[in-house]
């Protein structure tokens, strides 16, 4: 069993020494002659929980760049599914190697992925150290849409990573499957006690057509497939009224907020209050970085803050809250005993350099790191009592 | 003279040799054995243009995170005004100095200033290596504010930097300055030659106040008293109509867009499409550390760009055109003989990291910097020949 000390680091507003024993912080207040196979000097560093980038589609970051700034439907028809369709294995595992390295350098501990290509995704969690769970996507038609017989495989399959993986169901979302297959991919979910992780509400031509396909708009028609519950993960939530809100709130759904990428492609403004005032629980993504570009969680907490205030109203969406976005409810969401730095918990953290000029004055750290830091800031980077990045 | 060597660095889509010599440009087809003082290996790097910060206030960096997320007024006056009132020399001198070597680690290469204590500033762009344009603040009853006698030095002043350092006449805002006054700014910038920076527009309470107590929206009462012209540089421009948008581009105006101060304060959407299709001239600013938290300059290309698609247009401000702004423009704006790469033109540039996961793959060297980069890209800064920043 590993161990690491961490001397002298700034945590919750004083200077301490943080003892991790295996996967979890086992003392945080630890004796500067405590023994560990690994001692890190603290004394230019602060002490934050690690990230929980709950969308992702990790190897769309192959495609990072390469057709922005068009509309929609162009950069999908010419740019993003022509490419995707010559998407070999190789191809798919440089993908989730860039993209697993992305998220370490920038501070992120786990990811929420919706793509193809388990096999290369679980090598990926594997060799970066980081969480993540998994989805076997489901896109009616789609070649590589997982079928009944594909799932087979997870009542076998020993997790190598001693538990930082976890899998989902992923529909790909309501325009790309229809009602029967959302159907079973709810109750397949329900049966083997998995997570569902879909797309929803994300542009107007969504809803217009959902309404019109369906007769209900987007909420209403998951909910009455029996899609929406507690281990239901709903990425963007753009156009949502609010009794679709109050809905969601309701069922316990978790909404994945990725701010980047809802801004770029011009999918509307994140309704902030409506889901707030509902009681929604809220956490942050990315999304893919063909549309958001990057897979920095750190830069989206800043756009997630600014893009809540741009109504007028700077009260909204503190640099504390959307921390706790990206932080304790990421994790929560996933069911992972961590997300914030106690004794017990799992050992996810950062460690960031104070003497980087971003992060100086230090009036507010947490303001700091939202608002002002980028990953120079980042000087470390531990996930489940392991050191995946330290500078 | 000295001369720099950068061999085999990408620019322009190639590998080329590039040398400088002096301050500027020589050559960017070098023979790979050209003789320089200083020879830098580019094979892992790209060349761009440096970038020009065309509205900051420097020394507010002290205040970065400092009472932020609160309404304007509360912000202003229980946070930024009693500070402000307490700093000394000593406190400004180290504000511009933070503020330099933060505005040189994210690639900024010119600031256009607004702040008190011109001998500290001076000093710290003779320390930084960085090109500024110094604002002599006009603020109506501020003990600070400079007066005509003030402004005598000019006569004798020499310019220890060799041309870095220009200056500007900044009455602060026209809620803050009366008419007389802003006036007489107006005449003593163009008798004596200086641009003149301002605040303009910036909150709907400025142009509902502006119509109280001038009976004129603000674009026109500045221009009334003869502050609109093509040595003008004015921030914000966030609530100008179509009439507005016309006179500022008929007067040649230039505006500072900054983007997420004016989201961050909740001040309103910088209204790009008018000002665009009334051809007005834009550049691009972050404003102070206190409402924008940094002075990223590189960050602020990314939230102006998504903040204009915001709308629900991903075409709108492609990373071609806000780079365009973030650098030429800049420099176009104030003279300066650089902006682009190009034989001749001063040397002003970054070296782009291209092994840096962030900027990769390597689709569209632009589209990366703009969407996906953060500082931790930036191998190097050269302002006027010179290096400022190396890793």
């Amino acid at each position: 069993m590993g161990s690491i000390l961490i001397k002298d680091i700034l945590l919750d507003g004083r200077r301490r020494n943080v003892l991790i024993a295996g996967k979890r912080f086992q003392c945080l207040d630890a004796a500067e002659s405590a023994e560990a196979e690994t001692v890190i000097d603290g004394r230019d560093l602060a002490l934050l929980p690690g990230l929980y980038n709950t969308h992702t589609h990790a190897p769309m970051t192959l495609l990072r760049g390469y057709g922005d700034d068009n509309p929609l439907e162009v950069w999908l028809h010419d740019y993003v599914w022509p490419s995707e369709a010559g998407f070999n294995n190789e191809d798919i595992r440089r993908g989730y190697d860039i993209a697993a390295r992305e998220m370490v350098r920038t501070g992120t501990v786990f990811f929420n992925e919706m793509y193809f290509g388990i096999r290369e995704a679980v090598d990926a969690v594997v060799r970066s150290g980081l969480r993540a769970c998994i989805g076997l996507t489901v896109l009616e038609g789609h070649p590589l849409s997982m079928t009944e017989e594909d799932f087979d495989f997870l009542k076998e399959w020993q997790d190598p990573t001693g538990g930082r993986i976890q899998w989902a169901v992923t529909p790909h979302a309501l325009y790309t499957v229809g009602p029967d297959l959302l159907k079973w991919t709810a109750q397949f979910a329900q049966e083997n006690g998995l997570l569902l992780h879909t797309h929803l509400a994300e542009t107007r031509t969504e809803v217009d057509n959902c309404v019109k396909d369906h007769g209900m708009r987007p909420v209403a028609y998951l909910d009455s497939l029996g899609l929406l519950g507690p281990n239901t993960v709903v990425a963007h939530c753009v156009h949502v009224n609010d009794q679709e809100a109050d809905l969601l709130a309701e069922r316990q759904v978790t909404i994945s907020h990725c701010p980047c990428s809802n801004m770029k492609l011009g999918s509307g403004i994140f309704p902030y209050e409506r889901l707030i005032k509902a009681g929604c629980r809220i956490t942050l993504g990315t999304d893919g970085a063909s549309s958001s570009n990057n897979l920095d969680l750190r830069e989206a907490m800043k756009f997630a803050a600014l893009l809540a205030k741009v109504g007028g109203n700077p009260q909204l969406l503190p640099s504390s809250q959307i921390f706790d976005w990206a932080t304790r409810c990421g994790a929560e969401a996933f069911g992972i005993d961590a997300g914030v730095i106690a004794e017990g918990k799992l050992a996810d953290c950062i460690l960031v350099d104070l003497e980087n000029v971003k992060m100086q004055p230090c009036h507010d750290l947490i303001s700091n790191f939202v608002y002002s830091a980028d990953s120079s800031c980042i000087a470390g980077v531990i996930c489940d009592g392991h050191i995946l990045y330290q500078r």
